[in-house]
């Protein structure tokens, strides 16, 4: 069982120190930072991969109709690179308060990068299936998606708070009641919206975007 | 409604400061620049997938015949690729002048990445219809973007810098309308190139492409 | 044979020095750094681009039965993708230690970040083949590219910390050891699974993710 | 022709510095560097998206035989990797010696970083073509990418350092010989492998894998 050990970020710190006094006793956390950072904004930005035409040859429909019958992939496109934006945010602001790392910790964030930088395929399910044979099992693979973000977001932060475990010594109780306020409905919120997508996939994809449209941004707000 | 709050780069601070007092009152400016880099920089490099010959094989024409014939991938290309840098480039100019952000600020800032983020799809659609059926939709779809991404990013600054509602003390006026009139023609000069796709798609990309090569990049330096 | 330098990050320095004196004696250390961060995210998420389903189409299998039957995917991406996690996250403390580079050491690092560039390809075979004729020479190909990268990094390793070429004045032996001794096993362990693969690519391919799940994790945090 | 300001990098400064007063004599140094970092890498690491096998299928052949006839891609693949991150490393150590920046300077850099950002497309074209019907335009595209990158490179560097144009005032004239004479063989050396190309298309291919791997270092680490 490793030591809870104080971090300081790596990126910064050598500024003000000497270079040749290495910190021994940091632990891992500006590192996951740095590869957190890099995984949300590819995972964001591979999205666009999703979107695709036929042509131009003599057989593919018009490309003005193709357009207008691509709205699935434009609302999974938003509805995902929102989300993961929000989460992005939210994420910096969590890791801000933390004041050590240690091995559970990095498992945990891993596996939450793995479940973000996994949703372009989901996405792209949605945008190719939704309104033909085969929607179901696109929405449920996409809002079941989401359930395990959520969850894996959820053991994160709470492993991180609970009895302020990795949390740094300044950081008032109001700061981490309010970030554990805006994580308490993510859960059941997009359980419910998967349990949705058994009834009525479409139903279950507008919820997903309204989730990103609404209850993310204020969640990612806080009590600021 | 939040509090507009003095905000600090939340990448550099801490290296002069202690790691165990965080600082509850920024907001996410600091952010959602890291988010915003990311962004920028891979949807200029995804540019590049739009690029694709037929072959090796008996049917396909000959290579040399089907890279000259490219040439409106290459187009769309260099003209996707220096928006997007000198987009990004103005975006970090702006934001350092910034001192502050707000909820309406940070949803902005998502919406104009996520347009940017969708660049390469359009960008796609130039290099495979023009030329062909289907080129006007094409030219439409790719301007189109131009217009929406115009409208965003001065709705952006417009936010930012009304009644200098995000900016920071020390910021010069004259500053702020430097940019404010590098930022003016960019909706009208980007509609008008929406409506002449309308009428020749070839025009339509051709004036996107001059806007990246002649009026950008004046914008870009401001009143430097 | 270029005289070994003291380096001092990049990055961090100008914040209290001179913005006008370059520091031209440091080496290439935050230079390559910066380049693995980005190159580690990278591959990391451009793994999900080996997912593929059939369809929409009358004769594609159903949608459910075809995310079912992509299990090797699933199983192939967790591996690479956590494998590729942990070790950046290694990396960078290795790196933390060093105070100088040089010649060998840029190319060692380039030619361990080409080999980690280029587990997409075989990560993506294993999630086709697997189950399929051919998913011997998938298997092969997928431990082969584990095998190379532990060499190359056992490599990497030993000429920085052999001698204490490469290592920082205030850093004790004892951390070094206890990186040696984590990365000791890796070679002979990829080696034997290498092996294995020429019998039961399955079993290989398992026993590439439980190193992922089980050793690697334990060798990330060293003695801390 | 605008004044040459002093820059101090952005990313930085503020750490030691009141964050409310922005520096407004700054030039885009530090945000073409960030742009710079992020294309480099994502380049380098979308080269694995040229590997491709076919299968798994009855008609397919087998996929160790595929394996095997795939070697131009690997050839090409290291080529254009050592290459990237070479030339990453060179820009890194440039952009350091300068002092300031202009508006000519943005737009090589973005030239540049444009044909670099190309480069993942005629390193397919290379993997594909070699050996095969059209070998010779995709080894002349190949090469031409790299004369007119040298070329570009080239252009850069002149720029900046012709009369000190945009470099530091501490930075002794012997730095800037070294990096001067690394650079000069760049464009004849690439010329002459075009010429190659026209003949031979596989010795221009080994031609340019030879100057990544013997060249391009000991030009990285100048003077050093």
């Amino acid at each position: 069982m490793p030591a809870l050990v104080p971090f300081v970020s790596e990126r910064e710190t050598p500024s003000c120190r000497s270079a040749t006094i290495p910190r021994m006793d940091e632990a891992s956390t500006a590192r996951f930072e740095a590869f957190s950072d890099g995984v949300f904004a590819i995972a964001a930005t591979l999205l666009v991969l999703e979107f695709a035409v036929k042509g131009p040859s003599p057989t593919a429909p018009p490309l003005g109709n193709q357009l207008l019958h691509l709205w699935p992939s434009y609302l999974a496109y938003v509805t995902s690179f929102v989300t993961i934006g929000i989460i992005w945010m939210n994420h910096h602001h969590a890791v801000s308060l933390m004041g050590r790392t240690d091995r559970t910790m990095l498992f945990l964030n891993i596996l939450l990068l793995l479940t973000i930088a996994f949703l372009p395929f989901p996405t792209k399910l949605v945008a190719q299936f939704l309104g033909h044979e085969g929607e179901r099992a696109a929405a449920l693979a996409y809002t079941a998606t989401f359930v395990l973000m959520s969850v894996l977001y959820n053991a994160w932060w709470r492993y991180a708070s609970t009895g302020r475990r990795l949390i740094a010594d300044g950081v008032p109780d109001s700061s981490l009641h309010a970030i554990s306020r805006a994580f308490n409905p993510g859960v059941p919120m997009y359980a419910s919206v998967f349990v949705v997508a058994f009834f009525s996939p479409l139903t279950a994809v507008f919820l997903t975007f309204a989730i990103a449209a609404f209850y993310l941004p204020s969640a990612a707000l806080f009590d600021r």
